[in-house]
């Protein structure tokens, strides 16, 4: 059966049957009950587990009348018959070592299982879990994603993926179900880290059209002519003309709605936390990475938590 | 006569004949002697001064046979027949105070002389020659550039203008025979405040492409692999896609020649030093921008000074 096709960097990968074998889902929060929806509806059955069962309740509502088993805890995916492949999609990289590593998920299923791990964490960590599934016979891929809630209910993610070739083939059989972009990175661990690179930079380029554009106001210029001339020129980025942090200068985007829906100051603050340590870890410099940790830990705690990113340019034209 | 047309923000201008009337022109660096050649190749006479005798000599050697009055001092330019435009292209503000205040050139040219500033300098000092120049009874504009010194000698720079209406319309006459882009701002100083606020978000675009890249090289990534997920994502910008600063990734880019030729560290840290006068001025918040000027200002110590500002690549990824 061809689904369509896939396009992993200009080659293009024709979709795989997957014969609807049984998916394991781990993680079933805002993203994760959106992507295991995505699974049923493709065809698959799954087996789903999180410590919180309001959430397990959810994904039954969001499921409407599909068949959904639960499981109790990680030991009991020992138990599930025709369970290939296994998926996470967790807060951070402590609940992986938990879930991998203290629940014993690795050694606990049949060999041969694929395991995705969807997290957004430490790369040093996904590298560590991805060598022992492999002790245990295990395929392992990492794979966060980007796009955000809406993307993941409209199966519109974008998934960087970190494995061998092989592995990473068979994973974006699933992976196509729940997304429409694949990127192969390179080996484990190189999924994580070209989304914690490409946020940093996110982070840094956003507080710098926030800091461009509030100075330009001071200084006497109309927010949209200012946006034009450095849409035109060199300062032009994702940020200033895709998703301009100053209300009014577009449509449609969180700074138009006082900063609600999009990409929040936590998680903004979680990723580059995730690229501290691995600067730490690498023995490498990231100035401004480092002040955007600092600036967004502040916003964190001056109550823009639940915000858009991009409330940095309220924060840093607002005076009190 | 019709010259062709020329684009402001979506508006166009006819191009108006200027009756090749004689233009000053002060200060003949490695730009202005590119601009005044391009003014004497439109049919202008020229009437030009610059302390260094040595760049006078350069300037008529750029321009063979052509014609040139040379100007003794900043008061000679009161005995000059047939003056009407007075273009000033210095090194930055303290010599815009000497030349317009401390030697009156505004006092000393008749009456409705149009002066263009192209220099980069403190949008605060260009709004105050502005009022003077206006007590005195002439037009005042702000023209600063971008394009550096090919796009001089090609007639290709792009001028962000602040003043009247009428009076840049009156100044884009004489701007269009040196560049090709002109964007009228906002009323005097605007120009400028263009100028310093799109150079800060690239200057801090720049160094975010550089610790991106570096973070991801150290974590197993290609260069190239990472730079092509970062352009079909959110970190996406001109440093990424049009001037990336890892050698190797893209060619015809100062990168790809050990950071020759492009833009000096040292007019990068200068450029950040007026916005840094400037959120001083205007009691405006640049964390990231600060913590740019002090980065190029380290880079101008390390002997990078004379490099193209993507060379912030080199710096952070040596270990020496």
């Amino acid at each position: 059966m061809n689904l369509g096709q896939l396009t992993m960097f200009g080659k293009v990968f024709s979709r795989q049957s997957s014969s609807n074998c049984k998916v394991g889902f781990i993680g079933l929060g805002n993203m994760g009950s959106y992507m295991a929806v995505n699974l049923l509806k493709s065809g698959h059955q799954i087996s789903v587990l999180d410590k919180d069962q309001e959430r397990v309740k959810n994904l039954k509502n969001l499921a409407a009348n599909k068949d959904i088993q639960v499981v109790k805890s990680v030991k009991d995916f020992g138990n599930v018959a025709d369970l290939k492949v296994i998926i996470t999609m967790l807060p951070s990289s402590p609940q992986v070592i938990d879930v991998y590593k203290n629940e014993s998920l690795l050694k606990n299923t049949n060999k041969k299982t694929i395991f995705i791990d969807c997290t957004t964490g430490d790369p040093l960590i996904s590298k560590e879990i991805g060598r022992e599934a492999n002790k245990c016979g295990h395929i392992y891929v990492d794979a966060p994603v980007s796009g955000g809630v809406n993307a993941a209910r409209d199966g519109l993610l974008t998934f960087m993926v970190g494995g061998e070739k092989d592995d990473v083939e068979k994973a974006s059989v699933y992976l196509q179900k729940m997304g429409k972009n694949i990127f192969h990175c390179g080996p484990v661990g190189t999924g994580l880290a070209a989304k914690i690179c490409n946020n940093m930079l996110l982070a840094i380029s956003m507080i710098g059209v926030a800091e461009a554009m509030n100075l330009g106001a001071k200084l006497g210029l109309e927010p949209s002519v200012l946006n034009k001339v450095i849409n035109s020129s060199s300062g032009r980025c994702w940020s200033s003309d895709t998703y301009n942090p100053v209300p009014g200068v577009m449509n449609g985007v969180p700074s138009s709605r006082d900063y609600e829906g999009g990409f929040g100051v936590d998680l903004m603050a979680k990723d580059l936390g995730l690229s501290q340590i691995s600067s730490i870890n690498q023995g490498t410099k990231i100035p401004l990475g480092s002040a955007a940790h600092q600036i967004y830990r502040m916003l964190c705690d001056q109550g823009y938590s639940k915000k858009d990113f991009s409330v940095i340019y309220k924060f840093l034209s607002e005076i009190k």
